[in-house]
C-alpha cells in the first residue's frame, strides 16, 4: 500500500501527534470534538521525512496528494483555489511533534493575486478588507518564504503612514492599500529579480516546501540538540482555509490561555483586536484588549470561547494556549496546544490540575517539567530587562542561574574583590586550585571546556551559575583584559551570563532570587510516592551534604576526597607528600594529612547521619596537586628546604601525555598503598569516633576509582579492609562498611562479573566511561563537537545526556555482569548524568538502585525518577 | 574425595604436564617407558596453587601425604630415610609446566646428617664419596633452599685447594671433605645464626616451601609476564632417589642431546665427568669430555644410553636434552625434556623430523618458536661477547635485534653523524619528527614510551632495533649528555642495545648478521599450506612494502599517509595548510600537497601490484606537524610570511589536555572535509593512473580512523566517496575499492552492527582500543605498569599480547555484531597485535580474515596462523 502522505483535519486525531505534529493533531482534535475550525489538512512529517530522502524535493506523487486534498477542500468548503468568483485563500503553518522557535511560521491568505483580489471585491464589496489582506499575504510570503525579512516592507508602510498622516494602520483607507500591494510587489521584484507569484499552485508548493527547510535550519537544529529532538522526526504543514478577522468591527482576532501562564491561577487569561489579522495582536502595532473585555463587546462569543475553552482545559487536562478568529460575529478556533508556563505556575497548575480533579496524581506529575525546577532554585534575570539585552556571546548552558558582576582573571582576585561586591570569574579553564575563588564568585564564565569540565562540574556542585566553553572570549591574563567579539573587557568591567541559557552579556542585567513556594514541596513528596530509584547526592563538604540534603538527598553518592587537598592549609602537605623520595618521607606526610582528612569526613557523617557516605579514595594524578608557576615553585621550594630545580624535576617526571589516562586513581593506590591506607584509616577513625559520639550508625562506602581488572581491585580493597580493621580492633567496634568501586573504565564494565567478585557495590561513573567509550577527551571535545552537531553526526552532548547505545549498552552489560556474580549487588551512578532527566529515565530502566548527581539537581532527579517510573510502571 | 597431591612416578604419565609440570611427566613417561629412572614422587602443581591459597604455608594434611609417599620410596628403594644403617637420600627439584629460570634448582643428596654420613661411611667403605656428597649437600642447602648464596662455601674450598695444594676438587681427600663439611656448617652457622638442620624431615619440607616459593620470586615473575605464563600455574615439586656419580671412576654424570642444539644436526651430542654429581658438568671445575669419548670408556653404557636417546627422541617427536649418572657402571636416566636451541638448529630440527618421518608436518610446525624467525631476520649480539658484557640498565624490548653505536641525543645529529659510522639515537621519546633520524641510526633507546610507543612501533616498522621506555635514562639535551645508573654518557659515546632483550650495554659488542637458511623458506611455505588467517603488513613507504612482499605479505593491512608530510620537502605545506585561516587558503595548500601523497601512492601501488592495499585516512592532531621549538617557529614564521605571535597563538589554540583522546581521525576530516577529499583524490588519481600504465588491478582500501558512530562514518564516506567518483567519472575508468573503517573506539565495537551498514569492511586497531578498554594512555603506562607486573595485578603487557577478556571482547563483538549487518564482512587488524604470536591465535579464533603486521614481523604472523589453524583445526 502507498504511504498516506496527507490527512483532512477530519481524518486524523489527537493521538496522532507524530504523524500530524501538534498543530495538525491539535486542529483534528477540535475538529472531532465539533468546535469550529476551518477546514483544511495536515501534510504528515514522514513527508518531511521523504522531502529529505528524495534529496530535497517535493515529488511529483506528493504534488499530486496536496492538489488532490486542494480539491477536497473545495468541496468542504464550496470555493475554488485560484478561483476569482468564488476564491478559496489558505493559511499554512509548519506544525512538529514539538514546537521549536526556528521553524517557519504563519503565512496567511495564500492563493492571493491579482485577479483573485478582484473578484474578492466584488464577493465582499469590501476592498480595503481585500487589499489589506493582499498586502499581509506578500509582506509574509516574501519574509517567511523567500526569507527576504519584513524590515523592507515595514518602511514601506511606515513612509505611507507619514504620507498619509496615519497614526495606525486602520487609519489607512482602501487605496492607500491598493497602492501598498503595488509598492510591495515592486520592492519584491527589486529585491528577488523576479516578479511575485501570481499563481496560487506555485504560492503553495514554495510554502510547503519552506515549512520543510526550515526543519533544518541552524536554530531548529541546535534548539533540537538542547531539547533532545531527534532530528528525523520531521516537521508536519498545515493548510487550512482562510477567516478573517479583519472584515470590520464584528469581527476580531486574538489568544487567550485557560489558566494564567505567570501565576497558574485557573481564569481565562488573554487578549484580542477587533479587525485584525493574527499577526497584529502579537506584532504590538495596536494594543490589544484583554479578554474579558470581549465579555461586553461580543457576549455571545465570549460565552461559546470560554465554554471551548474550559472543555478543551479539561479534555488535554492541561492549561491550553489557544488561537482563534471572529469573522462577522462567528468564532473560529485556529489553534489549541499545552501552553508555555513559567516554573511557578507549571507547579501550580500541575498540582491544582490533580486537586480540581482533573487529572490523576501521576498525570499531574508527568506535567511538572524538571527545568521548572531549576529555575526555582537558582537566580534568574529580570525578565524586563533581559528582553532589552542582547548577548555578545554564548558558551554551553553549563550550570543553571543567572549572575552579573565585576570580571576578575584570578581566583586570588575574585576572592579579594568579591569582599566589595559582586564578582565574575573569567578564566580560560578553571583547576582544583580556583575552587575558593569560585567559591567567592557569583557565576563563572570559561573560554575552554565542555559540560563535565572542572568549572561546569563543580559550578553544578555549588550551585552556582556557570557559561563554559565560551570560545568568544581571547583572555589576556598578562593585561588583565580580555577581547569578546572585538569588544574590550577589562578587570572590574561588568559582565552578566545566563548558566540557563549559555548567554553572555555586556553590562549589567538585574537578577531575581530563587523562590521555592509550598507546591514544590507538594511536587516532591508526590515524586517520593512513586520513584523507585533512591537519589543521593555528589557533596565534598559539610556544607553540600547540608544543601543535599535540605533538597532530599538519601545518602551522599559521591564525596571527592581531592579537593579536601587544595585548601591552602593543606596543599602544602599534600605537595610534601608527593614530593617525598622515600615511603618513610611519604608516610611522613601522610600522617601529617590523615587528622586532618578525618576531621572533613567526621563534619560530613555528623551532617549525613544514619544515609550512606560514600567516599572515593583519591582520583586525579598527583601532578594536579603540585604548582605550575615559577612564583609558587620558588614558595614551595623555600618552604620545604629543597631546590627549585628539584621541584621542576618531579613536576616534569609527572607530566603525562593524556593526564585522563595516566597514574590516577586506583593506580595511585598500586603504586603508593600508604596513600590509600591512611584515607581508610581516617574513614574508619572519623566513623568510629563519631558513632562513639553520637551513638549514630555510620554507614561508611568506600569506593575504588578507575577500576578496570578484578586483582586491581582486590588488591586496594585488601589494603583498604586491613586500614580499616585495624582501626574497628583497636577501638573494640563494630561499622557497617562496604567497600565497591567505581565502574568508569570499559574494561570494569566488559569484566564486570570478575569484578563483581571484589566489590560489594558499584557505581558508573558515567563521564569518564563516556570519555573512554567515545574516545573524546572532555577537556577538548568542545573543539569539535559543534562540527558535529552543524553536520548532524550528533544530536545531543553525550556529557549531558548518556549515550544509550554506545555507553548505555556498557552500562548494562555491566548490570547484567554485576548481578551475575553477586544478584542483590547495589549498582548506582555518580557522573553528572544522575541529575539530567532523560539519564535518570535510562538508569531506572536499566534496574539501578540510585542515581547520585549536585545537590542542586537532587529535586531534578527525584521528579525525573518518579516520571520514569510512572512512564515504564508495570 | 580428597585432592591427591602426589603421584609416585610410575602413577604419572607424559601426559599429565599440568599436575606433575614437565619434569615430574617426563620421569613419569621414561619409568612407563621402561628406562632406568631412580623412583620417587612428584608433589603437584596443584599442591603449590593450595601452599598460596594456605597463606604461604604446608598444610598438615600435604606434610602426612609427603611423608607418606616417602615411606612408599622407602618400600621401593628398600632404604630408609633418616637411617643410619641404611639411608635414603633424595634430590629435590621444581618442575613447572613450562621450564622457567629463577625457579628453585636443585638440591641433591637430601637427608644427609652427622649419623647418615656414618652409616654410609659403613655401608660404601668410601669416606671421601660420603663427605663429598655430604659438603655438596650442604652447598646446595645453603644456596637455594636459605638463599645464602654460594660465594662463601666457595671461597672456604678455594681456601683448602690453596693449602693442600690441590688443583682440582678431585686433588682432594676423605679428611679434606670432611673438613669441609666441618667448616661449611660453621659458616651456615654463623650467617644464619642457627645450625645447619640434622632431622631429614626438616630438611625434605624446607626444600618442598623453598620450591613453591621460587614459584613467585621477581626473576619468575618477570620472566612468566615477557612469555605470557600464567601466575596460576604454580610449580611441582620432584623427590628422587639419589645415584651417585660421584662414587669412582666406574661412575659418572652428563648431559646430552639427541640432535645437535646448535645446527639441528641429527647426531648424540653432549659431555659427561667421571666421578662428579651432575651440577660439576655445568660448573665448569673440570672439562667434561665430549659424550663420544664414553664409546670407549663404558661402551655398554655408551650403547644403552644411545638406544634410550634414540628412543626418547621418536618418543617425544623432538629433540630431547638428557641427565644421566652412571653408578658403578650402572645407567640412571634423571631427566628428559624438549632441549632449548639456536634459531638456525630449531628450523633445522623441525624440517628434518618431518622428513625423517618422526613426525607429520603439522607437529613440525608446531615445533617451530617464532622467535627463531626474530633472531634470524634481525643482527644478534656476537654470543661470547654477550656473555662477558653485563648491562647497565633495561628497558622494553620494543623492536627486535641489536645495534651498537655512537650515542646521538637529536634526529639531526643521528642523520649527520651516521655518515661517519654507526650511530644509536637516544631520545626522551621519539615523535614524527624524527622519523629520518630513526632511518639513519642502527638503533633506537628512549626514556620513555611502551610496546606501542612511536619509537616501538616505527622500529618495528623498519625492522631496527629498539629498547624504549629505559626509565634509568637522566637526558640532557642542552649538554648533550646523559647519566644512567650513575654512569656519564656524552655524545659519541658508544653504546650497545639489545631490542630482543630490552638490555643496554655501555661500550660495544660485536653484532651477527641476520642470516636466512632455506629451512626458513620450507617452513614458511608449510604455513602458507595451514593457514586461515591472511597476513598483511603495515607499511607506508615503497621500501617498506618491498620488504612487505619479501616477507609474504599478502596485501597491505595499513598505509599510514600521515608520516609521509613529515619529509622536509612537505612539511612546510602541511603546515601551511593547519595555519589557513580560511577554506580558500586550505584549499591552496592542499592542492600543492595532492600531487606529492598521488606520486606516494602510485609508486606503493606499483610495489604491491594487485594486492590490496589498505590506506588510513589522516589520523593524528594538527598540532603533531607544527613546530615545537622557538628557532623553528620563527623559520616558520619568515617563510609564510606572518607573525611568529600568530603561529604560537594557533599552536596555542590546538594544543590538547589529552591529544590521544582528541582532535584526530575521522574527527579531521568532519571538521575540514577538504582534508578527506584531496587524500581520496590522491588515492584515486594514483590508483587510474598505474592501472592504465601498467594494466595492473590496482585495489585500493580506504580506511576511515577513529569512526564511534555510524552517521560519523557516513559523512565522511560519503566525501571519500564523493571524490573518488569524480575522479573515475572524469577518467571514465572503473576502480575496485573499498572504504571501510578502523574499529579502535569501544563504541564502535559496541555499535558495530550500525557501523557495518557503512563499512565495507573492519580493521581492528587494537593499540587504541586497547588504550580506551583499559583507560591507560600507552604514553604514560610505563610510569606504573612496572608495579601492576610486581604486584601481580597484570601478568603480560596488554599493548604487547590481546587482552582477551576486555579488549577482546570487543574484538568478539565488532566481528559478530558486523556479520549481523553484514554476513561477508571483511574483518582484520592492523594494530601492533597483529604480528603477535598469542594475539594472532585469538584473531584466528574469533574468526578475523588477516592480520596486519610490520614487515619484520610477516613471517611470524604466517607461521602463528598456520599453528593457530592447526590447533584449532576441526
Amino acid at each position: 500500500m502507498e504511504t498516506k502522505y496527507i490527512y483532512l483535519f477530519k481524518e486524523g486525531s489527537g493521538k496522532m501527534r507524530e504523524l500530524l505534529g501538534g498543530k495538525g493533531a491539535n486542529l483534528a482534535e477540535m475538529t472531532n470534538l465539533g468546535m469550529p475550525v476551518p477546514q483544511g489538512f495536515t501534510v504528515t512529517t514522514e513527508a518531511c521525512t521523504k522531502y529529505y530522502e528524495d534529496g530535497g524535493k517535493i515529488s511529483d506523487d506528493l504534488k499530486e496528494e496536496i492538489f488532490n486534498y486542494v480539491s477536497i477542500m473545495e468541496e468542504i468548503t464550496g470555493k475554488k483555489f485560484g478561483d476569482p468568483l468564488n476564491p478559496l485563500l489558505v493559511s499554512v503553518r509548519s506544525g512538529s511533534r514539538a514546537s521549536m522557535p526556528g521553524m517557519m511560521d504563519t503565512v496567511l491568505n495564500l492563493g492571493m493575486n491579482k485577479e483573485v483580489a478582484k473578484g474578492l471585491i466584488a464577493l465582499t464589496n469590501n476592498p480595503r478588507f481585500v487589499y489589506d489582506s493582499y498586502r499581509r499575504f506578500i509582506t509574509m510570503f516574501s519574509d517567511v518564504v523567500m526569507e527576504l525579512g519584513k524590515e523592507g516592507f515595514d518602511e514601506i508602510l511606515e513612509a505611507m503612514k507619514k504620507r498619509k498622516g496615519a497614526e495606525k494602520d486602520t487609519d489607512l483607507d482602501k487605496d492607500d492599500m491598493q497602492e501598498l500591494v503595488k509598492l510591495f510587489k515592486d520592492h519584491y521584484k527589486e529585491k528577488l529579480g523576479k516578479a511575485f507569484p501570481e499563481d496560487p499552485k506555485e504560492q503553495l508548493l514554495d510554502a510547503v516546501r519552506a515549512v520543510f527547510r526550515s526543519w533544518n535550519n541552524p536554530r531548529a537544529i541546535s534548539y533540537r540538540r538542547l531539547h533532545d529532538i531527534p532530528g528525523d522526526w520531521g516537521t508536519a504543514v498545515n493548510v487550512q482555509s482562510m477567516v478573517y478577522g479583519n472584515m470590520g468591527d464584528d469581527s476580531g482576532t486574538g489568544v487567550a490561555f485557560t489558566r494564567n501562564p505567570a501565576t497558574g491561577e485557573k481564569k481565562l487569561f488573554g487578549e484580542f483586536l477587533t479587525n485584525a489579522q493574527g499577526e497584529d495582536v502579537v506584532a504590538g502595532i495596536r494594543t490589544p484588549e484583554p479578554i474579558d473585555n470581549l465579555k461586553d463587546l461580543m457576549p455571545d462569543v465570549y460565552k461559546q470561547f470560554s465554554e471551548i475553552a474550559s472543555k478543551l482545559d479539561t479534555h488535554y487536562k492541561d492549561m491550553q494556549d489557544m488561537e482563534f478568529t471572529i469573522e462577522k460575529g462567528k468564532l473560529y478556533m485556529l489553534q489549541t496546544r499545552n501552553g508555555k508556563r513559567t516554573a511557578q505556575a507549571g507547579l501550580r497548575i500541575a498540582v491544582e490540575l490533580f486537586e480540581d480533579g482533573t487529572c490523576t496524581k501521576e498525570e499531574a506529575l508527568m506535567k511538572v517539567d524538571s527545568k521548572y525546577l531549576d529555575s526555582l532554585l537558582h537566580p534568574q534575570f529580570d525578565e524586563a530587562e533581559l528582553k532589552k539585552a542582547k548577548p555578545v556571546s554564548s558558551g554551553l548552558a553549563a550550570s543553571p542561574g543567572a549572575a552579573y558582576g565585576a570580571v576578575c582573571f584570578t581566583a586570588e582576585d575574585a576572592r579579594e574583590k568579591a569582599e566589595k561586591g559582586p564578582v565574575l570569574l573569567v578564566r580560560v579553564e578553571t583547576s582544583p586550585e580556583d575552587i575558593e575563588g569560585m567559591n567567592a564568585a557569583q557565576g563563572i564564565l570559561t573560554a575552554r571546556g565542555g559540560m563535565t569540565s572542572h568549572a561546569a562540574v563543580v559550578a553544578r556542585g555549588m550551585g552556582k551559575c556557570c557559561v563554559s566553553g565560551c570560545g568568544d572570549l581571547e583572555i589576556n591574563y598578562e593585561k588583565k583584559e580580555m577581547k569578546v567579539k572585538g569588544n574590550l573587557v577589562k578587570e572590574g568591567d561588568i559582565l552578566s551570563i545566563d548558566g540557563t541559557t549559555g548567554n553572555v552579556y555586556l553590562g549589567k542585567i538585574d537578577t531575581v532570587e530563587a523562590t521555592v513556594s509550598g507546591n514544590f514541596q507538594t511536587v516532591m513528596e508526590w515524586a517520593d510516592e512513586f520513584r523507585r530509584l533512591k537519589v543521593r547526592a555528589n557533596a565534598d563538604t559539610p556544607q553540600d551534604a547540608q544543601t543535599a540534603i535540605k533538597f532530599g538527598a538519601e545518602g551522599i553518592g559521591l564525596a571527592r576526597t581531592e579537593h579536601m587537598f587544595f585548601s591552602e592549609d593543606r596543599i602544602l602537605t599534600m605537595r610534601q607528600m608527593i614530593l617525598s623520595k622515600t615511603v618513610e618521607q611519604r608516610q611522613k606526610a601522610l600522617d601529617k594529612l590523615l587528622p586532618l582528612q578525618q576531621v572533613d569526613f567526621e563534619e560530613i557523617y555528623k551532617v549525613m547521619e544514619e544515609r550512606p557516605v560514600t567516599i572515593r579514595l583519591l582520583d586525579p594524578p598527583l601532578h594536579e596537586f603540585l604548582p605550575q608557576d615559577e612564583q609558587s615553585i620558588k614558595v614551595l621550594a623555600k618552604t620545604m628546604d629543597i631546590s627549585v630545580e628539584e621541584i621542576k624535576q618531579t613536576i616534569e617526571s609527572l607530566h603525562e601525555t593524556n593526564p585522563m589516562m595516566g597514574h590516577r586513581g586506583c593506580r595511585l593506590a598500586v603504586s603508593y598503598p600508604e596513600i590509600a591506607t591512611m584515607q581508610a584509616r581516617a574513614i574508619a577513625r572519623a566513623a568510629t569516633k563519631v558513632k562513639k559520639e553520637t551513638g549514630l550508625n555510620i554507614k561508611p562506602e568506600i569506593m575504588i576509582p578507575l577500576v578496570g581488572e578484578v586483582k586491581e581491585m582486590k588488591f586496594v580493597k585488601d589494603i583498604v579492609v586491613k586500614a580499616v580493621e585495624e582501626v574497628l580492633k583497636k577501638e573494640d567496634m563494630a561499622l557497617e562498611y562496604l567497600v565497591g568501586t567505581m565502574i568508569e573504565i570499559p574494561r570494569a564494565a566488559l569484566t564486570a562479573d570478575e569484578v563483581a567478585k571484589e566489590a560489594e557495590f558499584f557505581s558508573f561513573g558515567t563521564n569518564d566511561l563516556t570519555q573512554m567509550t567515545f574516545g573524546f577527551s572532555r577537556d577538548d571535545a568542545g573543539k569539535f563537537l559543534g562540527d558535529y552537531y552543524s553536520k548532524k553526526i550528533y544530536e545531543s552532548d553525550p556529557f549531558v545526556r548518556v549515550d544509550e547505545k554506545g555507553v548505555g549498552k556498557l552500562v548494562e552489560m555491566g548490570v547484567k555482569l554485576g548481578r551475575q556474580t553477586k544478584k542483590n549487588l547495589k549498582i548506582g551512578v555518580c557522573g553528572e548524568h544522575g541529575g539530567d532527566p532523560g539519564s535518570v529515565e535510562f538508569f531506572h530502566r536499566v534496574g539501578l538502585d540510585y542515581v547520585s548527581c549536585s545537590p542542586f539537581r537532587v529535586p531534578i532527579a527525584r521528579l525525573a525518577a518518579a516520571q520514569a517510573a510512572i512512564t515504564y510502571k508495570g
